[in-house]
């Protein structure tokens, strides 16, 4: 995988000037519309087929009461998402992407279901505040299976890929994840989750904080940290990741968790940075640091922290629009508006 | 017209709260979806039928030199608009919403077209800096056409109304009249609109200083500020808001002149305000002080200074999730998930 040309990054800043509004007029989407030819090499840029992908697992470290929610949520969610019911379902209809659903490890076995993809690396990570979360070689399944989730998704289309996730306990991975990665201090990047109260976001900080300590993840080695304080669904993530950048597939994050997977990521691909997109930035503090640390600026300040793909499906819809100007719209010369040749100011 | 009673917003808030998710974590997406509610008096709220109202107007104050494109642009758009070719049907047609296009006083005469709602006022307005912009019966007269077109469209359903205009010169009135209701600088709201170079933006202050000098419009009074300093199209937009707000359909505001506009509507009938959503902040400086003087926080902040109604139709797309959230998402209860009785926290 190789940082993207910048030609159709070029050609899109062309047309964009063509086009009949005042140059520059759309702001940031026609950035995201120029960052969307960069990573697809395509001026007008491909965004009809866009999938999110929701993967689940669940964490060990959930016994320390770092989470407002019993660990059962976690499988009851998964049905929830094969029904249609939860909110990233709601969200992608509006922007008529598909939801791809995967088991990286839910501790309670949901069995063969319809719409279900089963890639159960094992019944939860261990607690990371008592031992490593997984071994190396699960995290290298874990992101395998992620880089086949892509591939399979491609033989259908896959334009634009959105990433999401479900794991009760995996705000804590994703702030042990972010802690090790960037070096900020875990307190700094602990937020409350689906809402803590403080005796609980104390037992979070200090099995972050323990974990840290205890298996000292290599901050150079992102499959070490997956292994050490990560979640099978996080490790998925970074698959699906390798994978949209390695096929010049625009990766549209979600909020904190899917920032985690990233930071780890691009620390086993650097260039995965240059094919993801920041739908949003999430209420969770860390996802600020996050953000900082892979250079993006977010389109979208909701307060939301909710996971599931949620950003990323509002994000599917902005790039839609983005791709949409460059594909769409007349230009001075089509439609014979004067004022186009000269610049604007 | 009155301020809607708060009992939908507060059955939406019941609602939201039973839905699997976190409480609270979709963030200003449910503050969303409660105003939609309010507004509508309905919960969930309808928000099928969107239509946004892009209407076009010349302005005498061009001749001064306030603009970096000559006024056959106005006309020119229109016919782009017709055409389907500008960003903002670029942009509705990405959230399925229907653009009314209206000739409220286009200097170059359009003659009659399909699609085109001809409801003339005059050939454009005077030169505001020598002149009143418009006498007060032709004020009334815009704003009593902007009703209408709101009546009309009510026969085939209507949702969610989405602001729009066209109107080579129209920012410098948008920049007097926001200076003549809330008392700031004109030097303060005046912006570059479609990108003027320094002389041209000295050459606005002045025109917009001397309006507001010669003219003095009553702040108190939306109908004389209009006259005075406003648009054909502007006081279209006002009425399109008043409609909007008597029949309790909400009123999603695209950007700077938009906001202009509703300041009128706002002095014309301060519950107005009630029914008013700001879809994005404007780049236009003058833009966030409309917002703070009608006590509007925008949803998104693209950077966006286009116009046309392309900020509402990003604002339809948000609308429709927020009420989809409501109408589609399952409850903790009918999904058999567990923890929805404890609050978050």
């Amino acid at each position: 995988m190789v940082v993207p040309p910048a030609d159709a990054a070029e050609a899109a800043r062309r047309r964009l000037d063509a086009l009949t509004k005042p140059r520059g007029s759309l702001g940031r989407l026609e950035e995201l519309a120029q960052t969307l030819c960069r990573i697809s090499g395509q001026c007008p840029p491909p965004t009809r087929q866009a999938v999110i992908f929701t993967l689940a697992g669940d964490h060990g470290v959930v016994e320390e009461g770092v989470s407002a929610y019993p660990q059962i949520v976690t499988s009851q969610m998964v049905e929830n998402f094969l029904r249609g019911g939860a909110a990233v379902n709601v969200l992608a209809r509006q922007v008529n992407a598909k939801v791809i659903v995967a088991d990286f490890g839910v501790a309670t076995p949901l069995g063969p279901r319809p719409g279900l993809e089963s890639v159960r690396i094992g019944p939860g990570t261990a607690n990371f505040s008592r031992a490593p979360a997984m071994t190396r070689t699960e995290a290298e399944r874990a992101v395998d299976a992620g880089i086949t989730l892509v591939e399979q998704a491609r033989r259908d289309g896959l334009d634009l890929i959105g990433t999401g996730e479900m794991g009760i306990g995996n705000t804590a991975a994703a702030s042990a994840i972010t802690a090790a990665i960037t070096g900020i201090a875990a307190r700094d990047v602990t937020g409350r989750g689906t809402g803590v109260d403080d005796a609980a976001w104390e037992r979070k900080a200090v099995a972050v904080e323990r974990a840290l300590a205890v298996h000292r993840p290599d901050a150079q080695d992102g499959l070490d940290v997956l292994a050490k304080v990560g979640g099978f669904e996080i490790a998925g993530l970074a698959g699906v990741m390798l994978a949209g950048a390695a096929h010049r597939i625009p990766v549209i994050l979600d909020g904190f968790i899917a920032g985690a997977a990233a930071l780890t990521a691009v620390r086993i691909a650097p260039a995965v940075r240059h094919y993801l997109i920041a739908a949003h930035r999430s209420a969770e503090p860390g996802h600020r640091h996050i953000l900082d640390a892979l250079g993006l600026t977010p389109y979208l300040e909701l307060d939301m922290r909710l996971g599931e793909g949620t950003g990323a499906a509002l994000g599917i819809g902005l790039a839609r629009a983005a791709g949409a100007i460059l594909r769409d719209m007349a230009t001075f010369k089509s439609a014979g508006v004067s004022g186009g040749d000269e610049p604007a100011g």
